[in-house]
């Protein structure tokens, strides 16, 4: 049984200390964050320690891996701390905002041959594996374009976005590693707009609401994504990729599968799930087994913290692309 | 090119008479109904001649063919009328609600070896031929299953409801006519319920509003039908085809395609085409060009006046197995 | 902590047990199947006790309740046992296939004040939770009539069939449960339909393997059934309930969300989910959430031995109702 | 009742020819094609007239107005001879594929206030109509972004493609106008990707097959467009557009609604319409419509000369655009 340390104890944290909890194979020692009431709440609720101290949590004895999820500032420390004393990682991304700071422990880990793997969780979404598993089994042929749908149910707080990175770093990253996932290839070249049109006030921070991007391969191969803060409609999350012998598609989710004709419109449907705990739930217990699986199997992670800073630099690159408006080689 | 008298100029025969006009291959040369301001309008829009008396537009030696659109109880005389003359009849249904008196007329076309196509619309529906061919085309194996869901969008007027012969013989005849056709074999045994749902004062006609049945064949297949005569979201017209390699059906139609995404309700969809004169507008074209390839191919109807005593017998052992609970054979 | 025992480690009961597992306010302490092997293999598998005798873990004094998956005979005995303890009980339905057996340990469960829940899962499960709430929210109005479309995947094996009771009370009785729960009111009438479309064969049993039903309630209220043993396309399970404000029904499940265009057929989705135990994974997990949370609100049980009778006795009616081509008056 | 002499009696020429002829208020008088034996057929057909000479066509004194389907490079010639007889026009995009002649040539028009519509046939979609029509309701609040995908179902041949003035001119295009349109706003910038993934032959045109497109409007509007030469599911029409409020989009359309639950997949539906005949047949009746609506109600035309250059002159700096690499300001 593995014995597993988890840090921070907000939003993500809560959701992997409970899949931890609830998997047989895993046993949570631990939860840590310098907050102590959080702390204290989620180990009760799940009978485990807690700490104020995440990078005590860390050194436990009784602590065979480390979850991290925790302040962004923080990850690459923590994940060091853990990959020196050997125990695997599993880190929230981004691994750093600073792209230089995230390669120089990139390489740190790699050289230390740390087991880390980056919690690109939207790749262990059922759907997102189906649309992989179809390119894989040749259901589109080869891959020719590819369109990314993805938008947010409304603004995040003025507060967080100013810490957020910007869009592209905080935002579109996760379309960034989907695009690089299933195009197969890394793209060499963006271009990229960026507008205020949820909140002509971002400009102060100065960050976009609304982004529309092209990336394109070293082959050839196309892929467009399209980013707003706002969608009136909840959490919109499509992709669509379409090859020589087909095209295959996702749609969004529901709570249920009711279908409703009334004298007003007919076949309406439940509304969207909410935003992405509730969407992409199924991720984080996918991506957790994916982790352990990979422990015991001693394979390749299936996402490392090198696709982490290959994401954040298609970021900064799509960044310098919509600023300049000029196309930029990544 | 056919020269076409239309009699009645109503609700239908208008509709036969513009898709008449709009035929090259036809020439519509009089429309006849008793309501001359009905008559006079209809012929002037469409620059033809008008009469008020349908027996002499029937007589006319300009005319070659007729479709008969006119009150139920002139259907028999009108036709046979035709037939002895040898002009060619699109009839609209029921060729007449007493059975007997409809027999005995099917006899006398029979025996003049009349040409006399039933206006079964429905059966010209783009998507019921579509079924009809999905199951000669062996997609759905042999057929076990026919499920038809068929709701009006309101609750037709009193008076059209005293004179209608009752909801089996005015509403749910076309669905007896669908069934046996999809199914490919006669019913030898009908189940009936009526209820009083919609508007409990239909007792003093008395009529149903509210229906459900089930048809077998002599080969153990299975039908059910459910009629209701107010749909608060619109005309509902759906018919499944379940057999012993899988199962096709088709979907009500829409205006356009449009997908709405709001706050309120996603993937809302435009409300239904109103009612049949909309919904199966297609069918009337189809039908009249079924009736017209007929003639010039010397072949047989596609549906026959037998074919509308058929539908209309079921229809009179459905209303008794209503009212007396019982399972009646056909 | 609730202590639980788990009586039979069949595919219900591994189902059950594993749900108990995985809940942090149970502990499953035994399972109990006089097969050793699949007991044990159980046991082993969650990390608690397997017992050979289903009475003895009943018995146990670390045992607070009792979850009864072993064969429908066993069922009366091993609750009634279970009640006299003071034990709740959550028993898999039907209760037992002779209805005086069952109306007699019913009665005496009654007297005894027994918290029995007995298993009708798919009340739990979230689409049709979700039928029920748009319903009760008057989202449809006056039910007037309910289409419940019920067919398996593949015929199952003759030796079970043979023990079944009969398509009715094995297979029909679900969806008795459900238009019973829909309609909100007790049929009163029912008639029926009954062939061997699938296997001739059945004959000898004898059994049915394709039915149409007609329900009626004291109301007027209307439910049609239909029932397939063999769908080519996999497990179909679709609730259409129509009132006097609108329809809401539900959908299949799929594996995933895939839409595939390819040059053979547009918009194909994913094969349903292969069977009850994949369609209502989740009804069985709320089902035990809903039993517990009963328990521990002193609240009525969501689904009583007396809905069972009832269903049971509905199925009854509805054989002779097939066998004799009559109506029956329930 | 308007004479009408249709110029052109190929693909495009015998729509306009056989909707004029179906149209009561409009007399066909003549086609006039170069190919005589085309010419002949439809003429013959059509009841009507035909001659080898448009120009004669044109100056007839029994034609009232003129429909332009011939080879693009004739387009102007035979407009400004409409034009200078103070005949309206009816006239196939593009008006010229060399701009400098093309503006020369509206000018000229606006000079002498001829009355000419540009066929831009798909603003006159049912669908395209329905989404406009939502975005003028407001269901869509403010416009944000704008998603327009557009996929032949096959490569035309090389020599089609040879004279065809590049995908941008020839296809794209077409979406231009969509997105002005939809946008409420002309374009200022465009960003295009062009490669060459169905056929890298294409090289020796040059010309690219899939293309990619970013537009922004003044006010920081942005729309996508993708195109591919050759979609292997058929001919792939799809508009999205996103708002403050929503989002409206439509769906590609088939011969009929039917879907098929089969082993294999469930849910199919049928093949996409085959090409723009079918998937717009619509559109040229309604776009016949208009345009003598137009004529009689003396409004300004829905879709004019000017239009096209505004349309065409994106695509140009599109090309540019995706040469270059850098941003066009349009």
């Amino acid at each position: 049984m593995l014995r597993i340390a988890v840090l921070g104890a907000g939003r993500i944290g809560k959701i992997h200390a409970a899949n931890v909890a609830a998997d047989r194979r895993l046993k949570l020692v631990v939860v840590a964050d310098p907050n102590e009431a959080a702390a204290a709440e989620l180990a009760s609720s799940l009978a485990c320690d807690f700490s104020l101290d995440c990078g005590a949590a860390v050194d436990r004895e009784d602590v065979d891996a480390v979850i991290i999820g925790t302040p962004t500032d923080t990850h690459i420390d923590l994940t060091l701390r853990a990959v020196r004393l050997g125990k695997p990682v599993l880190c929230e991304k981004p691994i750093d905002l600073d792209i230089d700071r995230a390669l120089a422990a990139v390489e740190e880990i790699e050289r230390l041959q740390g087991k880390v793997m980056l919690a690109f969780n939207r790749r262990f979404d059922p759907d997102a594996m189906a649309l992989k598993k179809a390119i894989r089994d040749g259901e589109v042929g080869d891959v020719r374009q590819v369109v990314i749908t993805s938008r947010d149910p409304g603004l995040a707080p003025r507060e967080y976005l100013r810490h957020s990175g910007g869009i592209f770093r905080d935002m579109t990253i996760h379309d960034f590693d989907t695009a690089r996932w299933l195009l197969g290839e890394d793209p060499v070249e963006v271009m990229a707009m960026g507008n205020r049109l949820v909140d002509p006030g971002l400009e102060e921070i100065p960050d976009f609401d609304s982004v529309m991007v092209l990336l394109r391969t070293a082959s050839g191969k196309q892929c467009h994504i399209n980013n707003s803060r706002q969608a009136a409609y909840g959490f919109d999350q499509r992709v669509e990729v379409f090859g020589s012998k087909g095209m295959v598609l996702n749609e969004n989710h529901r709570p249920s599968s009711l279908r409703r004709w009334t004298s007003g419109a007919t076949e309406a449907r439940d509304p969207l799930l909410n935003f992405f705990l509730e969407r992409h739930a199924d991720s984080y217990r996918v991506e957790l087994n994916a982790f352990i699986d990979t422990l015991q199997s001693g394979t390749a992670m299936p996402a490392t913290p090198r696709d982490g800073i290959r994401a954040l630099h298609i970021a900064n690159c799509a960044l310098e692309a919509a600023q300049s408006g000029r196309t930029v080689r990544i």
